[in-house]
């Protein structure tokens, strides 16, 4: 299949009619002057969709903006790192909508336009008074080519601001797609936190941009770990304002499958980004797993490999310890016959039929050995399956998560 | 409630009419003349109970041992160290069996009176041969004070031996049971793995002995955890050979209530041991999950927090970092209202109704940095309560667990 998208420079502002920005507010006393608050803003209607968390402990900011998404027109995301205005209480949700009238009152919008995310530490209440006249000020300090300014405003213990943008033809007419993201820092005593921004100039309905946009997120930031564990604050969000003028993108046609693969390049390219940059990460792993009965079945061997502990610590060592490997799907809950399990790192054979290969331990181990590789497990039961995106478990990881 | 029981010395030896004993094999080349292989063996016919792994990936000696388990009269309990007999197909059946034939020849009984287990390395043939040849000779080598000989043979990275007896009285007869066990060590490239061999001089069925190890397992074994994984060898076995001559324990009756609470103490202690002595472990956490809407939702809550990666972490750092608990509960799938939960460490309150309490920071950290802690969850929704045994998450576990 040809690559029917380009890839362009620009980030969240690489598409027409979006202006972002960010500002230093000192939401943490030890943030030494880096900008903890940004803004993404449309000055054209737009349509938006969005993912949110399913940990049943959602933070103030992402009740408040799955409620506000349900409107019509929204035209700004105001996003903060430093405090994540989690656990906070009935305070918190006050918080979160002065954040958002803040914006809505600069701009001369009305608060449900305004979409609202925050990262950082847990429990404490945000300092609103003096976030409330920054945001005000953000709003005069946007341009339309401050998208790198906002993914460096959402860092938390990201080493390296996240984005990418690409470029599509739909009937004749230039769509771009672009989008900013922070990953999972989680020093203490910061939350685990994924958040991104994505924003289009295509014309496309509310309806199916969401359906396109949950599609998407499936394929990418829900199949990444780092540790698996999942925040309270994990936000996706995307603005459409239909300024490229094109023939309106509909999903099951060219022109939105076009546009899917486009998204879908976005998110992933995203989604791997925060992965590469996780706490004292050596090693980026695909997981893939084929030949499952269901694919349920698939999914949970894949996030039983991915998730394992003991897995994790033998990759850091180099070590192809497939025995792991097979004790993971053996407790995944995955239907399996032992005698059937083909075990890949790279494109050598570990395990066949269950048991080792006559592969040579020291060319597996070569390829465990790089900074990247994948292990695919053929459950030879089927033809459903799955992969994730995972790293390793270093000492590092251990140091950096250890809080004081 | 008084204590019914009283601890004594002796191990796996103290019932009446059990002798045990090890032998030096050779089975992993680096072993240096520790013995290797276990026997436990009781010359009076037994009953027999047990409860296996339930990962699909299961050691050749775990289908051995749970199809003898079903006969009648078993005598023998054999095991090794040094290999697991894990993904080693067919062949590693027909090894299994012939342990199980070696042990069974020399004291002239059937291969099914003899129970088999092993642990350590997976996928590698075991040296069968010369296992043959040590089998037989451990044979004659057991005495009524071997259990600690037993202990150590089955030791893979374990630092002690893991040893406990209690005696009870029942209808005016002393009745004992003893037990050892080896934990959940997995220096690269063992499994995790946790084998417990209980024995008792009691008179009871078969059918009751089952039924009250499956109870008093679940209480134990089934409640800890160090790094979530659940090895493809995970045994226990008890045996019971109604030398004491009481009346027989039925579950249900003021005997059987005290036999349970004994087996309890049995398997809880050697529990707690194998938690303790966990790769790298420097802490020892009880979790504590109270007023959950239903049991299932009270364990997912626990085990989240248990396994929780970033939560261990934290422990290991003497962090208290409520957060991580708040968003591993909120993941766990168990039914909460963020506004009514509580949370301690001892018994100093951390939240209270989902946000910070007024305890001072610095009293909660003085408690996590104790070895020992209780974590208690309170979700206030119902009765239901469930608790679990874990650890932290070292650096040095890491690097115990990196492999070569």
């Amino acid at each position: 299949m040809s690559v029917s998208f380009r890839e362009i420079s620009g980030g969240i502002t690489a598409p027409q009619g979006f202006v972002a920005g960010s500002i230093f507010c000192g939401i943490k006393a030890t943030n030494e002057g880096r900008p903890d608050i940004a803004i993404v803003h449309s000055p054209q209607p737009t349509v938006a969709a969005g993912t949110f968390t399913t940990n049943r402990v959602k933070a103030a900011p992402v009740r408040v903006s799955s409620n506000h998404l349900r409107g019509a027109d929204v035209r700004v995301i105001i996003a903060n790192s430093g405090n994540a205005n989690a656990c906070t209480g009935v305070n918190g949700i006050e918080n979160a909508k002065r954040m958002t009238r803040a914006a809505a009152a600069a701009l001369g919008l009305k608060e449900r336009q305004v979409l609202v995310c925050s990262t950082g530490r847990i429990g404490v209440p945000l300092p609103i008074e003096k976030m409330e006249e920054s945001i005000r000020e953000l709003t005069g300090r946007v341009d339309a080519s401050g998208s790198r300014a906002a993914a460096e405003a959402i860092m938390t213990s990201d080493t390296f601001p996240k984005e990418v943008a690409v470029e599509i033809v739909v009937g004749g007419k230039t769509v771009r797609i672009g989008g900013i993201a922070k990953g999972a820092g989680m020093i203490d005593p910061n939350m685990a936190t994924m958040l991104c921004f994505v924003t289009t100039d295509a014309v496309i309905a509310k309806e199916d941009l969401q359906t396109m946009v949950s599609a998407s997120v499936e394929h990418s930031f829900n199949r990444i770990t780092v540790d698996g564990d999942m925040s309270t604050n994990d936000t996706v969000l995307v603005l459409a304002n239909g300024v490229a003028g094109n023939e309106r993108i509909q999903p099951g046609t060219a022109g939105g499958d076009v546009f899917q693969r486009a998204l879908d390049f976005v998110t992933l390219t995203l989604a791997k980004m925060i992965v590469q940059d996780g706490e004292g990460v050596t090693k980026f792993v695909e997981v893939q797993v084929n030949g499952a009965a269901s694919f349920s079945d698939a999914r949970r061997a894949a996030e039983a490999i991915a998730k394992s502990v003991l897995v994790k610590c033998s990759w850091f060592g180099q070590d192809p310890n497939w025995g792991r490997i097979l004790d993971a799907i053996g407790y995944s809950g995955a239907r399996l016959r032992e005698e059937l399990v083909d075990v890949y790192y790279g494109g050598l054979q570990a395990v066949k039929g269950g048991v080792v290969s006559k592969t040579p331990f020291e060319r597996i181990r070569e390829v465990v050995s790089q900074k990247q590789f994948t292990v695919t497990v053929d459950l030879n039961l089927g033809d459903a399956e799955y992969n994730v995106f995972t790293t390793d478990l270093s000492t590092d990881y251990v140091v950096l998560n250890m809080g004081e």
